[in-house]
């Protein structure tokens, strides 16, 4: 049996008269669609826009939950309780819910965004909150989260379809977290570097990291950045290097609703 | 067959830290809980509990959908476009019916709050693109606009089953508009009177004007306002008027639904 | 004595982690900057950062204070009473003068920005409002409106020095108001003709309308439109032809603070 | 020479159509009045309505600093940078001085609010910007914190006169930090208590704490909370307390601005 990923990548984060990423061309290469829900990104006419455009492009529709902070475009971590953690994902999933249903559609995956992500990554709590919520709504959708992380645990343990995330485009520290920000090292910037990464990934489920050990990582999805300027490109030529290796390409499925 | 009608009322106006209303002091008495989605009030906390509270008293669970100005609380007009207030009709609906479904129920209508109420009454374009956004979220629910407006005409026109609603404790002159609140006989104080236009409407259909003159207007529901400081006296009072009456006190209810 | 206009342009417009205008290209060829405040546009450090270089620039300082309305970019009619306006307007004067006056300089003059200038400019009530405020807060600062219009009509009245605006790159009814931008004609494209109409208010206070007619309209400053791709383009040729025509580009100056 | 305190509390808390605290009966009572700014509460009309009331009372006006949260009431922590923080304090410290001046005032003091009180309090780099962001905006500004804390460290090495507050309706623990909310004796509820360790504090700068031991503590400020129902009626009981005990009840103040 071939190999398979699903492609995800971050979409829908213009907010008002704002324009954010090259939605279009990244949506012609990947296979699902995280939607900004108004939260850090986002407006409700946006929001019914790029659901159009990830349906167009026959691309799974998705939550990017957020936590409340558009100054901040949800990159500031804030201290919410998981009760609050869990009314903002029901609250978001519902709101994008609603456009996917009036396109014909319905959600199939939700992805915390930013400094939620990766608070839910680390802090049980937090990450029970929103598998919790994830069930409520839906128990078909598939949670997306930090390979291996309290996050996809909590899915786990919520009887949820669970995707661990991996990156194509990060450097990776030996222990199996992502390199920060600012260490050399921690964007790989030529498409050449990430394509091979992703193809490692997708193939033998491992990479190379930054101090030359192969770390083993379990990867469903890997995450496009939809925020560089040659985000289409650097999409189109990874899918390519998938093909090519003879990676099936395609969206996340909870088993029970294919 | 005996005379019927609801008893609606806005509810869950919270936000953060601010309390508003006597939620649980109205909802022992009215049949439909018109819920704020987080736009003029409300967060995704509060709209839980508030939905907790109404599925506790058995109350049927609406939107009360609104334009984005918490600070004004939805009530200064802002001009939006018909495309902007579909959009944020379907944001707010999926919002609050994902509460809902959580709690194992649906929506079973929408009541445009504040400005948007108003311009909703007597604006077409934006009528429609309420009904509109109603009909694609759910054909199931009851639009409730003001009796014989632009609101009930889109929801027709959209095939959708109307509240026409009016108001126990509200002046209203010969031509069916309501006194602007700054007149002498605006606002009815009496309990008494305002138990006495609930009756008329709903056995007679029909009120006496500030003028003196007796008014035909059709009446599905009325409106129990509950930011008064004695919403749950007059909710009771009004209720016990209407029973006393023979009137039939009972949520609306699509047809096609029941 | 040489002729003399002002060239003002909107800066600051970005937000949070999205980005708007080519602030620091237009900077090099306006006298003016009109800094957003955090209304519709603009967030502290985005303030702090468009104060430090418009000094670094040389440009006068002045607040582009607007409706409370990130989403729609401050570009929708709100319905706020004069007294509310009166208190934003202090509110975004205060705020932005606080980063003035940290980096060692004082604001220079007021315009609100988009829906607010609008209404400000047809509506005597909120202008007074607006006229007040900058009078309580520093009667020293310009107030910059439509040319003859209810705002520089306000400020006449209450004692400020008023700067009438014109626009380079807007088509003109034979009325004097600006034509619809849905209209054609309602936006210059050529930078020659928004070279010719610029030279032509500042010379001879007068422009040739949509119809051919020759119009009569007092010009302070001239508009610079920040937002459009070749703004920069456009602004630095709009300087050299007022340069060329003996013009005397100058920020506003109220006789008194010279 | 007598001992001397002053007595602030944090007012204009509310928000639009939402209401919070006795603002009128507190102010009746306290010296210093810490004006809710925009952030986590207050709106410009209500930033004007409270400068007018505390002006009204005699009651020195400074600002209360809060991170960007209403739906948190500024209580949720948030990981803001230190620009960041340098940022929002500029902007609310001159939002709030506009209406001061415009009322005839200046701002006499800061204090953060909430979260950016405890972060502040704890966190040097936030304390230092929080300094630099006063001593740019106005070094005649008493800076308010915890006492002995990384805040009122870093008004001193900015030069600042600074107030150290305490709680006279907290319980402490040994170590002089507030107990947590949670746990028993945290909120003094009685009257008498609270005015014994106001009286403790301003006359012999010292308390007993929840384990019965002496803690020293220098008191310049003591916080008197305005959210809590008997607000006015503590405030007056521990004002009649402190006159009784023949300490001098007044504003802080600059040696170098009396």
């Amino acid at each position: 049996m071939s190999p398979r990923i699903d492609l995800n990548s971050d979409i829908g984060e213009s907010f008002g008269a704002w324009r954010m990423g090259d939605d279009a061309g990244v949506l012609a290469h990947v296979t699902s669609a995280n939607i900004a829900c108004g939260f850090h990104a986002g407006d409700p006419a946006t929001m019914r826009d790029t659901v159009a455009l990830a349906v167009h492009h026959g691309v799974a529709v998705g939550a990017h939950v957020a936590l409340p902070d558009l100054q901040g475009f949800g990159r500031r971590e804030m201290r919410l309780s998981a009760a609050e953690v869990h009314a903002l994902t029901l609250y978001q999933l519902g709101a994008l819910a609603a456009f996917a249903h009036a396109a014909g559609q319905r959600l199939r995956h939700l992805k915390p965004h930013g400094a939620l992500y990766n608070m839910a990554a680390r802090e049980r709590a937090l990450a029970d909150a929103i598998a919790q919520a994830v069930r409520a709504f839906d128990p078909r959708l598939v949670l997306v989260g930090l390979a291996d992380s309290e996050l996809t645990h909590a899915g786990e343990r919520a009887g949820l379809a669970v995707a661990h995330e991996a990156f194509a485009d990060r450097g990776y520290a030996a222990d199996g977290t992502l390199l920060p920000r600012a260490e050399p090292g921690a964007l790989l910037d030529s498409p050449d570097e990430i394509a091979a990464q992703a193809v490692a990934l997708a193939t033998r489920g491992q990479l190379r990291t930054r101090a030359g050990t192969l770390l083993r990582l379990r990867a469903d999805t890997l995450c496009v950045h939809g925020d560089r300027a040659d985000a289409a490109r650097i999409a189109a030529q990874l899918r390519h290097a998938l093909d090519a290796a003879g990676v099936r390409v395609a969206s996340l499925a909870n088993e029970e609703s294919r």
